[in-house]
């Protein structure tokens, strides 16, 4: 049977996830609005510890102070009642039309002076709130037209926006990191930043990197046939793994926000064993919220959206059991060693080793048995094997 | 009628692809081998400036000092004779089954250092040649199973070998930088540095940043949907485009290294703007090699060899006579002034002003008629058009 | 300079296409609602001959009788103003939440019911009208997840379904046929008859096969990677080319419903060669309707919809041209021998020839050369670049 | 603990499967050959029922009849020690530089009819070893450029070859049905017949539709992001399972043919319980082979082949096991019920109706509570969580 979700297991939730009426290219809403302080409450009767949300998801667009005050105000009561945090806000630079070229690279300058402003109270209140993570999707910044949009200029427009923001936050000594989360295309044709590597190149040019870092999408890396696992181990290895989203997806096409582990659910499984044990040889990967970014079925009713919520949580605790047994399984440690896994910690040069003495060593080249060492097999199949019997629950 | 290259376009070409055999993963090879030497003097009647080289395409795997030194002084004379000239040396880390599992990042580490040390041989050749740029395609670098391969341990690994190699050109005083070439997948299921993305990220962690840069293939990156001349713009931005390889890729499949131009041509068509003019407002974007790195398809016979070797080069010039005339078209500067596609080049804040001046500006935020800047169109497609006639040579 | 659209040229659009507001699943309209009076005018204005619509587009969901009334006056009337036809109707069975799980293949018998009922109701205003042909988009019928249907059933109701509404026209003497658009995703995960081949593999299974065909949509088969001038072909082959939905798509992602020509130019170009010349000897390929069902991007404002509904008849009307040249050109005559195009359409076998003769002919298999003709190059990569080199308008 | 398999579970493996030497597109053979014989034995250890073989795995391309015969009778001796059947036999029209352009519709006609002979001769060997299905992958029927292929001609040619062969096995009286495999791509740009649907579209235009099959293999259909269990449902559905190719494949990428369940585990759950209970309400779909058409990956030795083909047939075991108790969970049975799976195995139309009755039912329409109705969830998200909880075993 399933583990119960706790509070401990640091599982938390976007206000627009369960709140999502299910509207799409094609179709209209077919669930009413949920008001975000149910959400709340029954997001805690759950197991969850945590609830996320967009400006726009708590404060309508538009909305005056003391509305905006209002709404603030029962939220935190919600949170207050609840036990929940909020350990996590994001803002909404795309669904208003004066986003419909981006925010901060938009061609037009008065929209990103506009985008920079609303992001800056959004700040605020995420400072408020006790976030420490602010994420910012640029869903809208890009183009489907290449001759439409000067790339190098929309980065240096992306840049200095970055850049004001933590030099916002730096001066305000809010206690907030940045979290950029990649997307390769959707609602454009091709967005800046399109994947964990691009963003990561990005905040490498940033005045303040070490403010800034990632929050991956499981279904956005998967929607350029990418990795995941092996995207958040080049973000954990740069430092950068600040936040992360997960859901599931079925290959490339459009972004599907199913039930994380309804998608690809052998990756999903190694995803979970790099967070939970950093790799073969390591210790916790990732200590942050397991934040589901996911949307339920425009089929479902409401009834459905707390049982695919509950979902995330039960898929994710179970290939925590799995994982963990299969890294206890003395079969998985006898193949890991016959596939060397572990010798790749060991670095190539012997201690205190260059290139002069890697050159004057002739068993490294001129003598060795290239046709032997070619021989020799990786055992990668019977290894994987053992993995899909683990997430199988067969050993 | 297409105009002729010259060197002066600075063409070139890698003996590995009019020399390819078209052996692929279910048929045999449907042409002879073809002599380097015979390559470089039909390259050169054709107009090309340079000839690149894989170690193993030049000096069979495992030749002894005198055979290598006799292949190499054959090829020096068909250089000497022609004058072409070879701008660009990369390295063989995958055909050997040595290789099986990667040269810089095999989990074996014998195979690492094994392949350190065929690689800096492979450097001296470079510098002896002349190459400014020496291209490393880790193609084997990767894994086809999660749980197999421990990527932050990998990317140590493939650290500490571009170290080792950025070290030992430093002391060896050679004038040569290194480009990755990132592919996302094939032959590995998940290739490490799978984009331009992640690539550039992955050198902002090394110890000499500044003599690593990258080499993008067009293919490469469509392969993963991804937005080829995008990512040279991010390239670009980052002062990183050290080299490139063009072919033709038709969307997300195997490899299909086709011809320059048949693959998605009006990408191709932004890509030659984008490296003849830097964008809309630049100069030159890139002055470095137009390389080709494609194969000659498999119904070919060898006077089917050189004219598609020669495609590759008239596409190109066409394409950039077409770049030329959209840039020169009145009509287009008046459209892309509709679109605003210069104003993204403004900065968003105005000169000296920082996040207070910005809050306190009331005309970007509380005063600013968002519906009506909302409703303003863009004229994307109606410039998208002109691009398209454009490059259908009807204007 | 392109050639100016003319009713002669049969060029339609639906209604829905110059009139999407440019909601999409992150953002909201970002233009105003479009009276189809007006579309007409302005459809007729730039060259258009006919207009399509689904039933909701003309008429709101659930309007009474009196209101419908109203709708289809209005519009008969803007017709006969303009001129314009409609010589295709479609029908809505995806937007209203009823249609969540598909319409003809919901779980629920009674929506499949009620769907049928409005398909009916929808056929006799396609009759009224003077439409042709019935085109019917199944975009709901599907799933997200693999136990939630059972396929084989489903298509079951969908074949009842077809073939009820055969009889009926049938029984009616409507001079009305259907046309099935395939589509592999979005905006269920998986849409059942996903393709142009399980699109016409299913007709061949109906009570009335002749009275079925195809709407084929170049995005539809490009998000599943296919050749959309290889599907079209197939379709022709099967007398199945019905009726064909004209836009433009940049790969594997989202479906994006660009301008024709603004997504694989070259495909674009063998698609219109092939309806405008049936094939490397035919004549006409098609004579229907050449229907854009594309949407003007969230970007535009009107006018950018107009230029944008513009652009797809001058890109087609381009191709057209270029497609003509291609053919006249001597040495693309010359090219296309060489490449022994023509060749097969000479049947393999010898007139009266059966397996007996073919067993009995040694030239064919004992005595042939096999190395020699496996020689022989097909020249494939120079004919291609011709035809690069005329979409280019180079030639 | 994984069952074993044994012959009654049908399990068959290619010859070259486990032979496959590991040469791929970029690297050399890195297993050395496997003597046929050999196969047979080892795989009949394993619990295999049945091998199956291209005519050159058997024989090499080219020998002469002496040869033939030869190791013909080595591999009939091998089969009768061990038991072993060969229920399918395929053929190699892809490897030999002739096939370069197709075997039935390569432009050359002299290739059509050396294919059409080589098929016949290996006919004779199908039926001769006591083969019911013959399949036919058209790997090379293609073309990597549009204009270099009149598709049209090629589905005639196609055709035409299919006819003959259909005749031939008529005429001689054989037990055989051929089985056509669909791929989308890869070796060529664009093979013909790229799908379940395009392939079964094409057999209805056959002179003998009844000898003619699928055989629809994992990875292909994956290649075109499509469902494969959705493509076996409809090709039961039209009664055309005459074979499958069980394998595993990460998306859309190049062919990785990785073992059974190594890729898409959640659609090779369905795939099993589709095959096994024929879906929600049936008996067995299937009971042909289960055949394996995979590549032990390039990484493996001897041991690793032998490891890896075994875990094909774990994985199908494990599989069945969870289908099998994901069937006769009350739960599940609760929630396919509220889910309202079954209901559609009910007609749409009452006993008797036709379109008349139906338009005369008020409540299927004018008096249905469309909002009612549409408000109803389907509870598929809560459906799949529980297919997600078997394949974990943890229910």
């Amino acid at each position: 049977m399933a583990p119960r979700p706790a509070p401990a297991d640091k599982f938390s939730f976007g206000l627009w996830t369960v709140g999502w009426q299910a509207r799409d290219p094609f179709g209209d809403a077919t669930r009413p609005e949920l008001d975000p302080v149910e959400a709340v409450h029954r997001l805690a009767e759950l197991g969850a510890y945590g609830v996320t949300f967009h400006d726009d998801d708590l404060v309508p667009f538009g909305a005056d102070a003391t509305a905006r005050d209002g709404h603030i105000a029962r939220f935190r009561k919600a949170l207050d009642e609840t036990g929940l945090v909020t350990p996590m806000v994001t803002t909404n630079l795309f669904t208003h039309p004066i986003f419909k070229d981006g925010g901060f690279t938009s061609n037009d300058r008065q929209v990103r002076r506009y985008a920079l402003r609303k992001v800056l109270r959004n700040v605020d209140l995420a400072a408020e709130l006790g976030a420490r993570t602010f994420v910012m999707w640029g869903g809208r910044e890009g183009a489907e037209y290449d001759v439409a949009k000067d790339v190098q200029a929309a980065l240096d427009r992306y840049r200095e926006a970055v850049d004001l923001l933590c030099q916002y936050v730096v001066d305000r000594g809010y206690d907030l990191r940045f979290a950029i989360e990649p997307k390769p295309n959707e609602p454009r044709g091709d967005i800046l930043l399109p994947t964990i590597g691009h963003a990561l190149a990005f905040i490498s040019t940033l005045e303040h990197p070490e403010l800034v870092g990632l929050n991956p999408e499981v279904g956005h890396e998967q929607m350029a046939g990418l990795n995941y696992a092996h995207g958040i181990a080049q973000a954990l290895w740069q430092g950068k793994l600040f936040h992360l989203d997960l859901n599931g997806q079925r290959g490339i096409k459009y972004d599907q926000d199913l039930v994380f582990g309804h998608g690809d659910l052998l990756n999903a499984f190694a995803l979970v064993d790099l967070l939970e044990h950093g790799g073969p040889d390591g210790g916790l990967g990732y200590d942050g919220p397991r934040h589901f970014d996911y949307k339920p079925s425009r089929t479902e009713d409401i009834a459905g959206v707390w049982a695919s919520a509950e979902a995330n949580m039960r898929t994710y605790l179970l290939l925590k059991e799995r994982a963990a047994a299969f890294r206890a399984d003395p079969e998985v440690a006898e193949a890991l060693a016959a596939s060397r896994v572990a010798e790749l910690a060991t670095p190539t040069l012997n201690p205190g080793e260059g290139h002069a003495e890697l050159l004057a060593d002739r068993s490294a080249f001129e003598e060795l048995d290239v046709e032997a060492v070619a021989a020799r097999g990786y055992g990668f199949v019977r290894l994987n094997q053992l993995a899909v019997e683990h997430v199988l629950g067969a050993r």
